[in-house]
């Protein structure tokens, strides 16, 4: 978690103090249960509520105790004795320091996960805003980098709402797994403590009751979620890199926006790079490198051992906010995009048409070709084209058309039929309609 | 996938015939739309079926096909050609590879999980089973392998119980990623077929469609589901890790069975080693290994690349046939386990009581005491057992009594009830309840 | 390890034989240095070495024993004595059975090694060929997918020769780390063996004796093995990557072979698409995929746990077989290229010269304009030429010419000077003597 | 880098402060080379110098100037020209970016790895002082964690050694591959600059030349680095989790030091836990989580791309601070770790003396038994001693004694010589001077 890839709001539900809130939220909504079930005086929880929510804690002091102690949880709640005066004692009554540590970390997390799962939404917005802007926008369709055949530049991003809808999905769903609060004390057998004040904070705290903890929520719910944003980081590495292909010099075809002041080299002054895109890129790897970690957290010893702690310590925060900020530039990327239909087409006139070769295979079967007959055909007048020099618009109906055995199969007419480019986005509606529903695709 | 972690009803799903095979019906089905439509005419269709079905799809001949026109999908269609005579002109009709291949890995790796999932239950039974029989046996709870309080093997067995419920709950959601059939053409447009073929095919072979592909499923499905993967085979690892430590020299409070055969080691007789779950822990960290790659996956080029496909003709075999030799090891490593209750008793009391220490913390506070003063008067008896050499039988109830500030706050009658280990199980009913349900936890 | 990506030489050495026939070998090299102790008769090493050099491992029997007593090692000594008769009692004596297993697996991957030092010989001499034939076929360089300057396809392949150079000295340090025989019986501690014979076995079979072995060979050694070859596979993949760049249908600058029969696509017949690169790309995933694993088979329980064994089964294989493969197809891919300088000196103008914008730059600082006020005279100018659609060949300059900032630094000549494309090259011969040497630069 | 995981040191080779320095040295040697070549004015490399050294770079300012420009070196430049006047427009003559930045990453390297080598040094200090301390101090050998032959405590800590003695090659290799220099210009040509001047600055900054760069320092050589701290960390992780075995309570053989103030748990005042090795091993795995990214640096696209710098503006300073404080702690925990010799000495005893089987399995052999009936009759004994309950001190010598095969083969007192434990170290002093030297093991 550096300053340079860090949103403000992400990076607060990360900070000390924030954490330090949470843990004395937690701690006063489970004395407010104990002392409806009579274990503490009513009185004494009402005190840890009044002066606990006007104490500031201060990290350094709390710092300075646990150099001492070599304990984190005991130095804040030795802190926060300094604050309650004697109802003290009464705080923390039958818990164990999970209860409090797992529980505000499942806080964070589905905080994070709510400002993640907002940025999905931003970035679903600019994406159908732009698809449907270039439905209709020819522009070529490549397999392995190499001309295919045509699709619009809005079905790209069709794809692109599609995969993102599927990772807004699974983020909800992650973050299921980890909205779960734990107060069941020391190994999880609530020997100490009531189910019900786990039922109280969890109900208070927004989270679910986990079933059975065993003094930690278990780690494979926290796999789970890591796992999920390196899905999603993967995701937008593929769109970013998409983005750094179109922006190719050769290819051209969109660029990210370039501002006024925007200095691309230190020392070629021509240069417009599409840094955005390679900078998401990176930070695709860098969350995509926290999930062996998380997975490594699972099989702790026993019912615990604190070896996911210092893991968690890093890739909380450092996944939560580096996919926020990599999501966020991503939205701000799209939303900006300059897209250049004029060279789409252009691009896609220059293999002389070849893109229309399966057309042409099509018509040869139905025609009575036989599939290899027809496919060799093809392929013979399709490397022609392939090695001519120069301008090659209209090269391919041209052969085809003087070809003996194309000719004896189907007129010229028919040639020039299927190199109508426009034929190819006529279920363009269909998919939009697939992906963005039926109202949102008229 | 080799064949000493293989099961042959898993290994059998991702033969070079069951490929074949699934190949063949969805180059049919899409055929028999096709005719439904009129583009091809119904009686081919018929006589694709037909003759179709009555082929042996020889391997080798196709291989060596691919040999020379290096396509594995043109090397099938040509071998299918020889059995369907002219007729083979009508198949594969607007339809590009990925298509079939594409399709085909959807309905390999629906039945993968279909044996995963069946996997899981197998599992789930085994740990409930074992979990009510040993519901009250009463052995300790560790923390950082250190002896914290007590807990019942039933509920260690429940906890897992729980995991491998979300586990299977998190395999379906990703069964349904990758449920989805692909018959879209060149680039995903349907210009050279219509999306009515995709419908079609889809139920046919149990799938969805694709809302919108790119001449490939889009890949972030696959990631989706191999990342699953490896948090179940991270869970798995924790359960085996367990037994590991149960099964230590030292501590021998359970054992893999160990058959009459059987030898545990080359040089030393004497040796029982619990070498199941020792396996169970590599072969998740195989499983595990094949997530990056699957997340790598992701970001192909444009419509598509074909990089991925290497990648997934490893490890969709290598994770799926490995997770389910493991899982069905696992299971009967769970159902043949053989616990030792007294040497749980017997372990329990190492400690001479000390594994009480949070009672009577509790108590002192409750008594008057600050949180601080009680910590220390605690910690100072503990500590005093804690050095002691030999049988610690009671020992850390003799020294409190004896402690003159303990004393004070506590009878030695109030202290005796604090040594009273069933307590700690006095909400094991309401643990089985939430993880088993009403009706189960009878 | 499937078919389609192994090539022989390397599958025999991870065979069931071979591994039958080293374990046997180191057997009977421990029997002779036993007897020449003293501790075995001299007679009985000679007719174990005699009755088992005849000897055929049969398989299937191996492990049919092996499903009884549970222990491959075990199951093979009990197979072997079946050819050696009484004289079988004197094998494996004071062994365990990690002695022979681990040194065994020291074998195979220094064959390996052996191998794969071989394919980087070959890849090395393929790169160096093609460079020196390329040294000055002028290309543009790229930085983030945009024109940069000019440098030489040559250049390019220098860089990959230095790499694939660094690849062989990191393979020949990963192959001593994993040189290391071990005989040193149960826990390490040659109780009950001589440490000579470590030594004789170790010359033997010309591996290094494990300074201290803890009853199996450190971890570490293969995790550093392992990791050595996703180095490998990363720079596999850059190079695949470069390729599949220049192949894409606007660059076009250079192509995989593609050979007469050969089909591209089963619906596109124009198809030529880079499928050896891509291949190469996803195996470069796999090897890669491979490196946690190892890296967490480091850390095994006290003396040794047997977890790494099932890791290793798979792994062994799979990472050494995938990347012989690989580095095999990527050499056949370098030597058979097809490159074209023509396209590249096309591409090379299609900015209308900008790629010189640094050599205006310096030349007015050098005429006294301060670094900001020359940047921004070039980015001026640059921006212009950016934005001009069409053929650009010889704009830049000309609008330089024509700024009256430039025109008053800078006189018309000097700025056609600085529009010789061959000026890039000056150093080139400095390049290859850095990388080839002094002699094979000439 | 979280404070809480950082050292002094360490984190300063990383502060934007440092880094700037770096740069200003770099383009100010760079300046000098210039000078004498007499491409820039004497006196102004001079000038450079002079003014350069004294300022003082204000992050905050440039930081504010990136904002506009989008560009982190245009932004020093342009700060670093406030401070030099005129003579500015002398400073970064025909280099790029990234020939500044690329030579003080592996500036920082190189001094992190520094750091780490006197860390490794401290640890092999520590490790041999208790190693030798405890040459002879019997404790079981486990392998599976089941008890297995005698051997030291001494010995495993200098399989420790020997395993951090590799690691501080490796290390010194992993060095020596980033500590090149890199000034040669846009796509690495030279074209603007000569050879000569990368020379000069490298051997300023204390590295060696890059024999061939494509603007930028090739990135399977940073691979290789964070490749070979992933494998340190797997090693410290091994050594970690040794130390969490023996900390167990039913094991305590050793024990962590436990300062006075500290307290092991919120809730249960008799614990000590091992939470530094805790600690340890989740620091490995962050680590090592960093080697995958590293490794997906080095494909980058052509000359370069910058995806990699978000992830090495991570894990740069991550994996260096987190391995600097983890090796740190380790050390610390070596040199105060508390050993128990006589629970060591008890523990071996709890089998009645079943880790001799092997010896009295060679005696029968060497008697005349078939290595299967020896097994047979060994572990006929074995496994009845292994099921009493009990002391079983002395229990396995009785009824080998008692039993008829086994005392027709041995006498009485051949038996009782089998039980001497100290024989299990015969080979220590071997084994000290294989790891330590010969010196050293006096």
């Amino acid at each position: 978690m550096i300053p340079r890839y860090s949103r403000p709001e992400m990076s607060a539900v990360w900070s000390a103090e924030t954490r330090f809130r949470i843990w004395f939220e937690i701690e006063a909504h489970a004395a407010s249960a104990q002392a409806n079930l009579g274990v503490i005086p009513k009185d004494a929880a009402e005190k840890i509520w009044e002066n606990g929510s006007k104490a500031t804690f201060d990290v350094a002091r709390i710092e300075e105790i646990e150099a001492e102690v070599k304990h984190d949880v005991i130095a804040f709640l030795t802190h926060l004795a300094e604050f309650l005066g004697p109802e003290s004692r009464f705080v923390h009554q039958g818990m164990t320091s999970s209860d409090m540590v797992d529980t505000a970390f499942s806080v964070q997390l589905t905080r994070a996960a709510d400002l993640l799962l907002a940025d999905l939404d931003d970035l679903l917005a600019a994406l159908r805003k732009r698809a449907f802007e270039h439905k209709t926008t020819l522009t070529i369709g490549r397999s392995h980098g190499i001309h295919a055949e045509p699709t619009s530049f809005g079905i790209k991003l069709a794809q692109a709402f599609s995969e993102f809808s599927r990772a807004r999905k699974r983020l909800e769903a992650a973050r299921a797994e980890v909205a779960v609060c734990q107060i069941s004390g020391p190994v999880g057998t609530f020997a100490t403590i009531d189910p019900s004040v786990e039922a109280y904070v969890a109900e208070k705290m927004g989270l679910a009751p986990e079933p059975v903890s065993s003094q930690i929520i278990p780690r494979d719910r926290h796999a789970m979620f890591f796992a999920t944003l390196g899905v999603i980081a993967s995701s937008m590495e593929r769109l970013a890199i998409e983005i750094r292909h179109l922006q190719r010099t050769e290819v051209l075809e969109a660029e990210e926006y370039f501002s006024a002041g925007q200095k691309g080299s230190s020392s070629m002054p021509h240069k417009r790079n599409p840094v955005a895109s390679e900078n998401i890129t990176g930070q695709a790897r860098l969350v995509r490198g926290m999930v062996t970690p998380a997975l490594e957290n699972v099989a702790l010893w026993h019912e615990r051992d604190i070896s996911h702690s210092s893991v968690e310590r890093m890739i909380g925060p450092d996944a939560t906010v580096t996919l926020d900020y990599a999501l966020h530039r991503l939205t701000g990327l799209i939303e900006n995009l300059v897209v250049y239909p004029e060279t789409m087409r252009a691009n896609l006139e220059m293999l002389g048409g070849l893109h229309n070769s399966q057309r042409v295979l099509l018509a040869l079967t139905q025609a009575g070709l036989s599939r290899e007959a027809a496919y060799k055909a093809v392929q013979r007048n399709a490397m022609q084209v392939w090695q001519m020099q120069g301008d090659r618009t209209g090269k391919f109906a041209e052969l085809l058309k003087a070809d003996p055995e194309v000719g004896a199969a189907l007129t010229s007419a028919q040639i020039d039929e299927m190199f109508n480019d426009a034929d190819h986005l006529k279920h363009v509606d269909t998919i939009f309609e697939r992906v963005f529903g039926a109202e949102r695709a008229k």
